[in-house]
């Protein structure tokens, strides 16, 4: 396995594309409609957010996914097209007229939108512009790159990967984009997030893999514990591989998933680290616990706590945020036996044992946790015992900023 | 009902007394240990954080609380006395200290900490200033204001209030200080708040009207999210105004409760109003709903919501962030029933109805969201439905800053 370039279209037989067509108003060099075409039709699976208020493109693309297949992918930011006027006529007309234009299926068009909450889209400037966007699709890199601009929204970085891996003697290639900034939290789809891949699969099992996927990559991320209206996540298989289908769980089916995690832990990675306004990407480790799901739900509940992520944002050892955060994650455990410990590429220090805080050097303390990087490592005692990894982000004063005037 | 001075005092038979001992020691004219005393033994009764990770006070307390009567209250500020070496024993030795000055049982004392988690109580401070606290006890108004000065960490105001009713024909007074700013959140007794009043009740019928009580004003505030390891509400009845004894549910008793109930809840607004860094007060009430706990659900989750609290900071009319709340409850409505609104004593805008945006004036909005107690009214759309109102803040750029280096 082997990280390339080329984004979503490294995959054989995938085009791209991204532009401007003014859904976002006030930024004219602001790319804001995106579009992913597979040249044969592709099985195809999602994930959505579980917010019981879905926007109207979550809704459509629910409907679509249910054959299994997709050919392409058309996406806007700068509005969510979530409780909008016209919601659910705007989104099935993005559909009709990227899938007219494609000269496909509407149903086989997958649509997603992210930015404002109730504002109408702006279905017109997206319907003089799908012509163009269309005639622009290519296998270039720059047109990941078109496409990964053009779903980004107080995204500071693109978000952009792709893989090599090798199945059955064939080379089969990965490549995802997404977005995700503010409202990233576990148990959802989280944000957007589009992969295509030429590997040859069962819709069956490509929904097994993204499924199983999801929830040990997106689902352990959380930037602000708020879950989006319009978090969806596509993945697109055209078979140009070669490979002999995976049908059936096997070494095959295992080495893509394998594939597919390390994409997705990478992408989820980076949009803990882009959380709105973060300064530190936060890894949260909690081992020795009796089962993986405690293990989970104390990790979490740590990235999680905003009095842990301030104390982050100051370089601030304070494990009793740490401590507390546990404490009030519904997990059973005894406290006496919790150690923790604060690391980074500059070094570790251990900072609590047994329940009770440990003379520790606070120099280096704040040094360790003055890196862009920092793990919290928490040990609940079991020898042998289940672990979890989580990723979160800081909370700082950029984040208040963007958040107290994200409509204006 | 009627509010009065006093706090504390104001009943019959209770002193109280604050003072700097050095517990914190960067600030030499900062109180840090308070003493609240019965003259008479008095029933008592106690809610404490749900935590798992309990700080050594909480524990004692919790144990001292089982005979259902109590004389005093010792507490202080700058350190938790969690997670810290030698806690069990130092919350013991206040006790002890406390009670042998006072000359009564040391399981008649209750004992609360509050401030930084981990670090080993200075108790030699705390054991030096006994005598002179002991000293001090006053039923004069400036010794509960002493008091409740002392239990405040980064609070910015005191918060201490006292009112009057009458039951049976005669007055009953009760008074509360509280201290609570950071770590507020639902489902605890929420920080420290100490109650005393001189009404004749019975330990059980107390127990119930503060557990009672407890729902419907403390646990329906939520700051931040996190639930500390130190939060305790006592209250102590000492039976001084001479009113026959409550010992069962009916009139008398129906009056003590809503006189509890109003001084809490006033007590737990202030301590919303008073979240770390807070600029608004924001109120917020789900009606229409099928029943109270979904109603509650709905609008803890709104109050909770850091994108909520940080468009409220920027006083921005984004109620998408409102809807997107509601959607990740858990709570089941439907979104096409929903009604909100914006409301302060400069007005009231309404952005949303049936779930979709209305076309509102901006201006109006800002300005009626730039008062410092703003009000969010969502309405599920059912007729004559359960409704329930909590109360939260706003996040903002002191919340970092006061977090991020608290504990230097």
């Amino acid at each position: 396995m082997e990280f390339i370039k080329g984004g979503v279209v490294a995959p054989k037989g995938f085009l791209a594309s991204g532009m401007h067509v003014g859904v976002k108003t006030r930024k004219m060099d602001k790319k804001d409609l995106a579009l992913i075409y597979s040249v044969k039709p592709a099985v195809a699976a999602a994930v959505f957010t579980r917010n019981v208020v879905k926007a109207s493109p979550v809704l459509l693309s629910m409907e679509n996914i249910g054959s299994g297949t997709a050919q392409a992918i058309i996406a806007n930011s700068g509005n969510a097209n979530a409780c909008a006027p016209m919601g659910k006529e705007n989104a099935l007309r993005m559909c009709t007229l990227a899938a007219k234009e494609l000269g496909i299926g509407a149903s086989e068009v997958l649509v997603a939108s992210t930015g404002v909450i109730g504002q109408t889209l702006k279905i017109s400037v997206i319907e003089e512009g799908i012509p163009e966007l269309v005639g622009k699709l290519s296998s270039d890199e720059s047109a990941s790159d078109d496409a990964a601009k053009a779903i980004m929204t107080t995204d500071t970085v693109k978000k952009e990967l792709a893989l090599k891996t090798v199945i059955g003697g064939k080379e089969v290639r990965l490549g995802g984009i997404s977005k995700g900034s503010g409202m990233i939290h576990p148990n959802m789809g989280t944000m957007l997030c589009f992969i295509t891949t030429d590997c040859a699969i069962t819709s069956e099992m490509l929904d097994l893999a993204l499924k199983e996927v999801t929830r040990t990559t997106f689902n352990r991320i959380s930037v602000d514990g708020d879950t989006s209206t319009n978090d969806s996540c596509f993945i697109l298989a055209n078979g140009e591989a070669g490979n002999e289908e995976i049908s059936s769980p096997g070494e095959a089916y295992e080495i893509f998933r394998i594939a597919l995690e390390t994409l997705c832990r990478e992408i989820a990675r980076k949009m803990a680290k882009d959380g709105e306004g973060a300064k530190h990407l936060i890894t949260c480790t909690v081992s020795g616990a009796e089962d993986e799901e405690s293990a989970e739900k104390l990790s979490k509940s740590i990235i999680s706590s905003t009095l842990t992520k301030a104390a982050i944002f100051g370089s601030d050892a304070n494990w009793g945020r740490v401590l507390c955060a546990m404490g009030y994650s519904g997990v059973s455990f005894d406290p006496g036996n919790v150690s923790v410990s604060f690391k980074s590429s500059f070094g570790t220090v251990e900072v609590c044992k047994d329940g009770k805080g440990l003379d520790f050097d606070e120099d280096l303390a704040k040094k360790i946790l003055s890196e862009d990087e920092v793990e919290i490592l928490v040990s609940l005692g079991l020898e042998g015992g289940a672990s979890c990894t989580c990723w979160g982000c800081d909370i700082t004063y950029d984040y208040i900023r963007i958040n107290g005037d994200y409509r204006t």
